[in-house]
């Protein structure tokens, strides 16, 4: 599933923002134990950069960010600032390897934020950008609002400052706009406009935030930005696991040799934490139900061979696939490898019983693991006692499961 | 932001799932009343089609079948069975608008799940979808893992049932492995290849189940299957609202005007209760932090004009927006603007000296809204009796909030 030459699907660098980004997610509020914790997980993870808020936002950020670049990582430290010069004064004392600057550049940021022109804009970014380098710290310049700017202002833009020798330009979704054809329209132009690397950034308010970053490295991007679960802003940006799940089904050797995936669920319970969220039942990879199977047709498939319904191995992940078999969905299949795990050995016939009572009593109520896995051990119990096959066949399961076992098979 | 003439982002139906892709969530034991229930809310969301359980499945599934056909809804109301003809003769008494088939045809499945040649699979489609057609009623035919199925099987078979006039064609990513331009080259291919309506599923493994819907009715597809909340096997398919996040982003008349969005909240709570979840954290539109605002930067320009950190109206689904300003990351014009909601108003510069104490403190550790709004009126009265500009500023929040305003003033 490799695309050889496509773009860098095979060749992306991460730039996590959790401690930046994740930071203007409404929950967060990160004490520097906390901040220090998440970036050398971060760090164990493997992620190329890890972003931090501005140390102009507060004095508290300043002395968090000269903490985090003292840690040693190998993970390089970006501070994130505005486009000014204040800003990146104060950036370059902190010990970064690193800058990140964003300006908006959409008609709707310039008339109604900070009411800079496009001549304006450039002018400061030459200057910020040469003050950077002078510093010998690697320098990024971003729009925002990218996708609702003019690409008449956006393409010289980026041009001025590839020019004179930016590392990386940005392309940011900052409202989550974006969908993935356009996404990927203007990164590839953007890839023959410039020679420096490209950063993207997408927001997820219209679903696209995985998707867009996936095009957007297929288009020759070279850096995604991530976040823990993808805290951010409104409902935040492209999440770290569940990146790692679109770039794993596209490269499986580049991804589960480049990050220690098996860190990930970790990482998201203790950022999890830190803003006192519950982790979605759907996340990624880690979520509850992300390798359960429950229609018969998927367990009996799956139980053959588990690449049928699954694109993803969750032993990548240390994670375990889970058959939900307590169901009227249930299949004859999911009962005897349940049944086999329970060391209960049958024919196919009466495993095909033994489901056929399961589905009728699944059909009326909720059923629990519990209440099937005991009536599975009565009718084993039953049948090998050579009870008549209906002592149980088409018993209610509040019968079977009131009673002890003993009970079931003598009566 | 229409995109007037490309393919069917703006008009597009919904086949919604919930009632049977949502039945295979693990979570979820949907009782009649339950689905009952379900079943009016999304027809009064105005959802195309509902999509049930197969009556083949347990005499549950066929009553409960029979009864939602007998709602009188307006959306028309299908059922999913396997391509067999034993499970068509059920389905096609129990009172449907039409039938959904499927077999896999990936390699995987064939050796895998079901055993049968490609061959096979077109004979008995052809057999099932005459007679299911001879009732008189809809008729689509799917594969299944079809980004897996080899495309000199996939497309004779599709044509051949094409030419006996089924209705539609499903296209199924059942692993979730498609990537956004995959789908729109094998959906744009196969609008040239078929002339029957084209229905595509997405599932959500690798984080792209709603832009791949995006892309599929870029290239011409005309149904989305959803599920509410997205429930369904493994981590579920297209959520309902995530799907009208990306579509009313496209095209706000066509979705504003034919879904009645006001509901969306009140249906995923609905499904919700039912299947024991929470509701993301993050979900579309309608999670908590869907349209918070906390930067400083964002706030500022949202107050002057939400269009520039928002791309979704938050009205159109009857949600409000909602402004963090407890936080180090706050600004003066969101202090200023909380200030004025409190009918406390100051001068600009005053705004700037209290946001500077709010911040100080913010930094230091989490701060609640009660805390704040306690700050601004303490600090107002002082600057209205005239105290000293220091008599707050710099002050730790402590010292404030455990006071009474009277003390603070005075002391």
């Amino acid at each position: 599933m490799a695309h050889p030459g496509l773009g860098n699907v095979s060749r992306f660098k991460i730039i996590d923002s959790t401690l930046r980004e994740g930071e203007q997610f409404e929950n967060a509020f990160f004490d520097t134990d906390q901040k220090i914790k998440i970036a050398k997980a971060l760090d164990d993870f493997g992620v190329d950069y890890i972003e931090l808020t501005s140390p102009a936002a507060s004095s508290k950020s300043r002395a968090d960010c000269e903490a985090i670049c003292k840690l040693g990582l190998n993970a390089k430290i970006l501070t994130h600032i505005r486009c000014h010069m204040d800003d990146a004064r104060i950036a370059v004392e902190t010990g970064v390897d690193g800058v990140n600057v964003v300006i908006g550049t959409s008609s709707h940021l310039m008339s109604h934020s900070h009411g800079k022109d496009i001549s304006y804009i450039t002018k400061i970014a030459l200057e910020v950008i040469e003050f950077v380098k002078s510093k010998h710290l690697e320098i990024r310049f971003s729009s925002e609002d990218s996708f609702r700017s003019d690409i008449n202002d956006l393409f010289p833009l980026y041009q001025a400052v590839d020019r004179i020798g930016v590392n990386r330009i940005g392309v940011a979704d900052t409202v989550g706009c974006a969908n993935p054809r356009q996404v990927y329209e203007l990164v590839r132009v953007l890839r023959h406009v410039v020679s420096c690397d490209i950063e993207t950034h997408f927001h997820n308010d219209s679903g696209c935030a995985i998707a867009n970053a996936f095009c957007a490295l297929e288009a020759g991007a070279t850096h995604i930005d991530t976040t823990v679960l993808g805290i951010g802003e409104r409902n935040g940006i492209t999440p770290l696991g569940g990146l790692m799940a679109r770039m794993i089904v596209s490269d499986r050797g580049y991804v589960s040799n480049k990050y220690n995936l098996k860190t990930l669920k970790d990482i998201e319970e203790l950022v999890a934490n830190a803003v006192q969220i519950k982790i979605p039942f759907n996340n990624y990879i880690t979520g509850f139900c992300a390798f359960s199977h429950k229609a018969g047709i998927h367990t009996k498939a799956v139980l053959n061979n588990p690449s049928t319904y699954e694109s993803i191995n969750p032993a990548d992940f240390g994670m375990k696939r889970h058959i939900a078999y307590a169901s009227r969905l249930t299949g004859w299949n999911a009962i005897k490898s349940r049944a086999e795990t329970l060391k209960l050995f049958m024919t196919d016939e009466r495993y095909k019983e033994c489901t056929a009572s399961i589905k009728a009593f699944a059909d009326v109520r909720r059923v629990s693991v519990e209440e099937i896995d005991s009536f599975i051990h009565a009718f084993y119990d039953a049948q090998k006692l050579g009870a008549p096959q209906d002592t149980l066949v088409g018993k209610s399961l509040d019968t079977v499961v009131v009673t002890s076992l003993d009970t079931v098979v003598k009566g």
